[in-house]
């Protein structure tokens, strides 16, 4: 629901007067996607106002991320450590981390001081958890009995739980040792019996991470299997946390969004891109940007070898600029085919042979059609003998050979580069459209001005 | 858990001879992850008997669709229309669906005259939802109650359904006009006292689609609230079906996995990349690479204008690669950001002028540090008399100069492309990096010889 004009300044009025409870009631319509927007839009006291409502107890899980980080900082230096440390309080562990993390370094020791000692206990042991361990995703906030209540007992459970919880899906079975021992669907806790034990009524052995394992572990589990959420185990099996289907959808846009930035031939970005600083954002960029200038610069020095030939025939530079472009390009598609295709483990590294056999056909094909085009346009044109010379035929033909050289070599270095960065131990996504592009400039010069001295020997050269 | 020589063994023997039930057991112990390796590691007569297996009714949603699709293909071509028929009954609505789309044309009409009226009924409403509505991804298999009705009715309603429903998070409240009227989570049920009714327990107008809305809106619903399903509605707002969280992180999966293809420069591929037949793979990446070849062909034009130049010049030519990928890399980059933050809804239209201003800023800086390092690269270069000739300063300050023009101008075309691909309809990630970078290269070699014309006139031109 959208507010209209006249429903809004009711709204900001609430806000700027700090009647919070009917300000509450008219937030409680608008959708959260619209949160942001309103907050830009909004003065510095009605924002004041309207991020305190986002931490109100209710709201807490489901906008507080929605909220631009600059406005929560900025709402944060507002207020007290007092006050800090209660909203903390309010947030379920994984959000509490992400919130603190949002502190200015000075401030985090004094709220923690504050926190009640159970919710501190919980957030200091998730912060000795690796960041992008699936420890510091899991929240702590979950319903857990033992193998043998009964279904009624553990309906009680869920009874005394006053709040509402982001995890209540599944009930998790544990042994006398707190040890992961099955779990139970809700739906399945209301169909049975009252008197039935929960080993009766559990999947044993769920699937489950170790607390130190990769949160995209978790991701490609969850999704996988179709679950809502997934136990975390520690080291001794012993069940400590869960992880939310919520939370894994945000893994799954992260991941994709820094495979994009590498891709793209940059560092990952840590925060939307308005909310980057201008020189955290050059840094980002001018590092591969630099990185790829410099292997760039080989080109200048493989042309040098070249100069002479390019003298003699000048009509020869004219065609760098699309040949090389044409081997980045087809190198661009393989990489982002393949790149994307370890992501989602639909490749493994024992896959390489098939990709080969498969490229080194599409990079003929593709190379064939090119070369084609490239010799028609040049055969073809009206001013062939003006723009080429009289040669202009021994031209295209260097022209089309370079082409099926190229792009069979763009294709198969940009489809096979993913596979050494990830037998390096590398993120395949490193291997970056500009990367193989740069790496194929320099060989398509190469193959290009090889190509135009066995052809073109005795005529132009 | 993954099997042992011995066990793997054991289970090929069991599926060879069709004791399906006990391979049963030991399929429920192995990692769907898995499943797919098993297939292709075993013989056709343990496939058949894998698969049929897979399709056992209590397994088919969470595995189905891990199985490659030649497979399926395979196995469905072995067995008659009636036990087809029987294996899609088995399957949820959406599930039902995207299987009966993997049949060969001839058999649909046969196996769908033999499907149960029902069945039949709810598969042929959501063939007639478009490809990518979420009617096509709604399952039809929900529960939901009358407004009401108590929580112990509800109660017996779930314990009256049989199967295990994959929507069961949530029971939805409708009026007498099977309009949507509310959400009960299922631990609200269970803590509730039994002779409350639904009206008092439920959250009224819960988030919801409309059956002819977009996938990709359902997903953004979905994830950005942290739902575990999203209700379907009709045109009179009467709910027809919910769609579960699982099918949501498979959305944004092969949404991000179709703005890659694109931005590498191709069309999305419909399949994973093993599954692609070779000329379908040429025909999704040949059409954008001869766009981009015929596109990157006006470079040759282009530098047909400054032939004069190059000829009393030969060593501009040396750096034309270079320069013209530095535009290439600054405009990848640009248009990567804003594609990929106009996808998670970050930038919208409206933002157009605050990415111009950063983009103008991080667009000079970049290419300052670009041209230095070029500068430096010529300046202290060992052999630069000999390289470059007697006017190397110059050419150093030309190949500078253009670098801080053409990197400013590729990171405003790669981030202003997407706005306009937008703005007139169209899917911003079809900016894709190599297009920005062909876009870049001809009006590189404009910037290039335009200064070079100005630097270098009265010494080397």
């Amino acid at each position: 629901v959208t507010l209209n004009r006249s429903q809004m300044e009711a709204f900001a009025k609430l806000l700027r007067h700090g009647a919070l409870e009917r300000a509450g009631k008219i937030l409680d319509r608008i959708d959260p996607s619209e949160i942001p927007g309103l907050l830009q839009s909004f003065g510095p006291a009605e924002q004041q106002g309207l991020v305190a409502l986002l931490f109100a107890p209710r709201r807490a899980g489901w906008s507080l991320r929605n909220v631009p980080e600059h406005l929560l900082r900025g709402f944060v230096d507002r207020i007290g450590e007092e006050r800090v440390a209660r909203l903390v309080e309010s947030l379920s562990t994984d959000d509490a981390v992400w919130f603190l993390e949002l502190l200015p370094l000075e401030r985090v020791g004094p709220v923690f001081a504050l926190l009640e000692p159970s919710v501190r206990g919980e957030v200091e042991r998730a912060l000795t958890y690796a960041p992008t361990s699936a420890g510091r995703l899991m929240t702590t906030d979950f319903l857990a009995a033992p193998r043998l209540a009964t279904a009624q007992q553990a309906i009680d459970l869920i009874r005394s739980r006053s709040e509402e919880s982001e995890a209540m899906s599944y009930l998790y079975t544990v042994d006398e040792a707190g040890r992961l021992a099955g779990v139970v669907p809700f739906w399945r806790l209301v169909a049975s019996k009252p008197e039935r034990t929960l080993a009766e009524l559990m999947d044993p052995e769920p699937l489950c991470v170790r607390v130190d394992e990769d949160q995209e572990h978790a991701a490609e589990l969850t999704a996988r299997h179709g679950l809502l959420s997934l136990p975390v185990l520690d080291q001794d099996r012993r069940l400590v946390g869960v992880i939310t289907v919520d939370d894994i959808v945000d893994v799954v846009q992260e991941e994709a969004t820094e495979d994009f930035q590498k891709m793209g031939g940059m560092e990952a970005l840590e925060a939307p891109y308005l909310e980057v600083s201008f020189w955290s954002m050059i840094r980002k960029r001018a590092v591969w940007l630099c990185v790829l200038f410099l292997g760039g610069l080989l080109t200048a020095t493989a042309m040098g070898h070249f100069e002479g030939e390019l003298a003699r025939a000048v009509v020869l530079a004219l065609f760098i600029p699309v040949i090389i472009s044409s081997g980045g390009n087809s190198g661009s598609q393989a990489s982002t085919l393949v790149i994307r295709a370890m992501a989602l483990g639909e490749l493994g590294l024992r896959d390489w042979w098939r990709v080969v056999r498969r490229e080194v056909g599409v990079g003929v094909a593709l190379g064939t059609i090119l070369g084609l085009l490239g010799l028609a346009r040049i055969l073809f044109w009206p001013q062939r003998v003006q723009a080429y010379g009289e040669h202009y035929v021994l031209i295209g033909l260097t022209v089309a050979a370079s082409l099926v050289g190229i792009t069979l070599f763009g294709t198969l270095a940009g489809s096979m580069l993913p596979f050494v960065l990830r037998r390096l131990g590398l993120d395949p996504a490193s291997a970056s459209a500009p990367f193989v592009a740069t790496l194929v400039d320099v060989t398509g010069l190469v193959i290009y001005f090889t190509i135009a001295r066995l052809l073109l020997q005795g005529t132009l050269l």
